[in-house]
């Protein structure tokens, strides 16, 4: 008990099995909803004992909010943190839209859990409503400020509408998702950058 | 058994109890998505017994496509039928978009059975993944039959994009959606109109 080896090698197995766990429930979540994310549908699919889980998870709530977090931490990590590399400005802010757009191929997910999350739960108050709108409203935030330095750049005409344009930037992503999931169009892409390129064109300074 | 009046009662009364269902069947996939549609839980939200909604819908899948189509048809019924009213081109193309923007609040849903249905089966193949797919691919095309409609009026660039312009006014609803439903953002309808707005006067005609 008191080897510090055998807590940490303990610790570390935790830590491996909560990842492995969240994994196959971020998978789960993204095909057939959060509403699939139950104790018992997870352990089968992970191999695991409900016991086991629920010693990592002790609720259908706290499952459904971690593998949200999850999907978050995963989007922030091959979505929005690479984006922030970019200069401020134009730059930025198409890389912020253009990963967006991408994010759900970088990241080898099949759909977005996070646009399940939302039309499963922006009916239903709850851990689930409050946790899905906070992550989308932190995100809008930062399109928001992509847009306010890209004026700040001089790119911009200075009354361009930030909230306008995070506004619309959602629906060129949103409609992407449409195209490429349910039409299953493979140009889905090629019309969204369309798309963006005229909501960019309508912001830009006049030189 | 040979009277027609009683065959005519008889049948009236299935069909008042089958909109009845199919009532309670709408209201409950808009808000809680499809998947909730059971046979079960509809029986206990429409008072009836499981077996006297058996004799209406054989299966979970009939019921669920059933639903959706009660849906369309009321989409048709408040939005698209009546915005065939008006002239065609410019006229028209508004109105289907305006009318689109607002069917929930004009069919008194709180949400859209359409969207649930295409965020729980754009994943999953099978009858409802192609009821749904079906449905938005009708609309789209209608759509682009109205955008097409404008460019003969004159009032579109005889290069505008029917395509691109159905693709980008999705994702105007779809974003006005996560405002409303998801932000509770009760101006959601005034940045849809700036968008169609924006969207329209890329196309117009240079006179």
């Amino acid at each position: 008990m008191n080897n510090p080896a055998l807590n940490t090698t303990k610790h570390t197995k935790g830590e491996a099995t909560r990842a492995a766990i969240l994994d196959a429930a971020v998978r789960l979540a993204a095909v057939e909803g959060f509403g699939a994310l139950t104790i018992g549908a997870l352990a089968e699919r992970a191999g695991m004992s409900k016991s086991g889980l629920f010693a990592h998870f002790g609720s259908k709530d706290e499952l459904q909010v971690a593998t949200l977090d999850e999907a978050v931490r995963r989007y922030n990590e091959v979505a929005f943190l690479p984006a922030l590399k970019a200069p401020r400005g134009l730059r930025r802010l198409r890389a912020l839209a253009n990963n967006w757009l991408q994010w759900v191929e970088a990241s080898t997910l099949h759909s977005c859990p996070m646009v399940s999350a939302m039309h499963e739960f922006d009916d239903r108050p709850g851990v689930m409503r409050e946790a899905i709108a906070e992550h989308m409203l932190r995100l809008n935030d930062e399109i928001m400020r992509g847009v306010q330095m890209t004026i700040e750049s001089g790119e911009f005409e200075p009354d361009t509408d930030c909230e306008q344009f995070a506004f619309e930037l959602f629906g060129i992503v949103a409609t992407s998702y449409r195209s490429r999931n349910l039409f299953q169009d493979k140009r889905a892409l090629v019309l969204a950058d369309k798309a963006l390129d005229r909501l960019i064109n309508s912001c830009l300074a006049v030189a």
